[in-house]
């Protein structure tokens, strides 16, 4: 798989060159406003005195980051603000291939593209453990094929594109075999606002020299194009088998970007401050409802689907309906509904479809496959 | 030289900690106002439709690669909006090591810092060209260093610490150089609106598939903490010896940030429609008084400088004053002018001072400075 080129591009091209009006359900771009807050944000920002258009502090606006700490439970010299889930994810992964010995990144399969993209690019063997079943990832599984070999495993929960939560069992158990196999686990934990299952346990919870918890306030406050994560670093002062992380990535960050772009952080820190947890409860309400409608009509379709937990995403499998790029685009054509090919995240869901419920379309996307198979296996 | 962790913020702290008054001519923040399209640009993103908040195209919004393109002659497939010239710079060198057969990187000594660090963290082996007696770098003296091993030779033309513009003829040589040894020139242009000598001349201007332009609006606009910058590689249908230098650029600016900010992005974009030389003028005209009343307060201390060209900066020697991080902070306690050691970049003007003319108080430290040094031998 050429995880290097993602395939979003290729289907959101093909989507909006198609003839008929076609429902995008490709990418996960919140379609719903961003906090109040943030507008008001970037309005002051705008006004602000020129001297606060320069430089920030490399790590991030200090009031950001004791914003996060705050928030996270942490010490705010473990958050380094960074351009993204994107950029916290890469310090991260880096980070672990540089301080252990290890040479191999271990990944869930189904896999979020640019996990595998990036591990490529920084040299590192690839391991992908398949999902289970029921799309939940058996740390046990991870236990098996862990080794000294291992610089990091990946997780993602809430999980793009699998659309489930991990439990605190699966989190505690994946930190222990990082601790085990001096490795670290990386928990990117961008959708924890968007939990419909309760379970959402996140990696900070485990006191642990052995992980690093990224995040970003991309799907959290709809502004994924914004570019404004972190990522939260162990300890410093725990003992560990390897070197500073946060200190390398530190580095890292100022000798790859110099500092996070200033308008975004400062925005970001105001909507943070004036925004209430009623948003969050609303954009999850939405998206319950979202879910509710597409699940319904996926089972009128006769679909098999994995239980909506967590995130923006349902994963799908119609009858005689395959995952590949073809049946993508053959469903784009006949019944006007756009998905991503499963095959795009790998092996394990290859015949699959996910469909992202970030429209506010939803529910005639889903009027539309039901009418749509319903007049009979449609090949 | 530990690159990797840059005195400025040592040299800023001390300062800000100082007893007395200090004027802060450290580190290289514009102290003008932005154009007033950029915060104009600023004001009507905030209140665009939400669809626009999230990811832009990877490589930068269509319009404003547009803009950069056709400002610079080239066709937009050759432009990557990156986060501020620190990512142009990270993407042209670590492309460059990866696609030629050499591991060397040569740099100019005095040296940005972030050159320096940013090869040491890419594993690179460095080698440095230390400037002529009036600052300049004589290409032949890097012809003469380089070699197959070379992957990269990175200049900064106008050049900080020294403020020195380099002519044509030099930047011709060195894509000869990177040319004949199959490496590539990064040529860092970011203070190319600050060339009072009107020798600038683009590595844009040598057709070559040997040269990587890098540049920023951090500078031309006031703006060092939006993070906007460009990379323009070579025409992709030139014959290389070596990869698509452009193609990597772009997976790899994919798997680190995904995306440069949007709402800085849109608001220089708005800037560049809307703003006219004239501000660039003034800029120039304000920074060539500042450098007069500097100059002539020098010549008063009997100190040596170099002749400032392009740039914000002034680099000095004072009779009896070295150019130690020590030097600095007596500098600091006793005159009540902070300017950044000559150590800090390097070994060829380690016994100098850099003097950064982005404080209005430029004319009142040049007086101090005078005062000071009239009293008679200070030390």
């Amino acid at each position: 798989m050429d995880y290097e080129t993602p395939q979003f591009f290729r289907v959101m091209k093909y989507a909006s060159e198609a003839e008929g009006d076609v429902i995008d359900m490709v990418s996960g771009n919140p379609d719903w406003e961003p906090p109040e807050a943030l507008r008001e944000g970037l309005y002051e920002y705008a006004d602000v005195d020129s001297g606060q258009f320069q430089y920030p502090p490399s790590v991030g606006l200090t009031a950001l980051r004791e914003e996060i700490a705050a928030r996270r439970g942490v010490d705010r010299s473990r958050v380094i603000v960074t351009n993204g889930a994107g950029e916290a994810n890469h310090l991260a992964m880096s980070g672990a291939l540089e301080a252990m010995d290890g040479n191999e990144i271990i990944m869930v399969d189904p896999v979020y593209p640019y996990y595998a993209g990036r591990a490529g690019m920084l040299g590192a063997d690839r391991t992908y453990v398949p999902v289970d079943e029921d799309g939940h990832l058996d740390a046990g599984t991870v236990r098996d094929l862990a080794s000294k070999e291992t610089a990091a495993i990946v997780v993602n929960s809430p999980n793009n594109p699998m659309g489930v939560t991990y439990g605190g069992d699966t989190i505690e158990e994946l930190v222990d075999v990082a601790e085990d196999c001096d490795a670290v686990l990386v928990s990117d934990e961008v959708y924890d606002h968007f939990d419909y299952s309760g379970k959402f346990r996140s990696a900070l919870s485990v006191d642990s020299p052995s992980r690093i918890v990224t995040n970003s306030f991309s799907k959290s406050m709809a502004i994924t194009g914004w570019r404004v994560g972190y990522a939260i670093f162990p300890d410093a002062d725990r003992p560990v088998p390897y070197g500073d992380l946060a200190d390398a990535a530190r580095t890292r960050h100022m000798l790859t970007n110099v500092a996070t772009s200033r308008p975004a952080q400062a925005a970001v820190l105001h909507a943070l401050e004036h925004t209430g947890p009623e948003y969050h409860e609303a954009a999850r309400d939405r998206m319950e409802e979202r879910i509710d409608h597409f699940t319904t009509a996926l089972d009128e379709t006769g679909a098999e689907y994995t239980d909506p937990e967590g995130s923006f995403y349902v994963m799908a499998r119609f009858p005689d309906v395959g995952g590949t790029l073809e049946d993508v685009k053959w469903l784009i054509d006949e019944a006007g509904v756009a998905g991503m090919p499963g095959e795009a995240f790998g092996e394990s869901r290859a015949d699959w479809i996910r469909f992202a419920l970030v429209s506010p379309r939803v529910e005639e996307a889903a009027q539309r496959l039901d009418e749509f198979f319903a007049e009979g296996n449609p090949r």
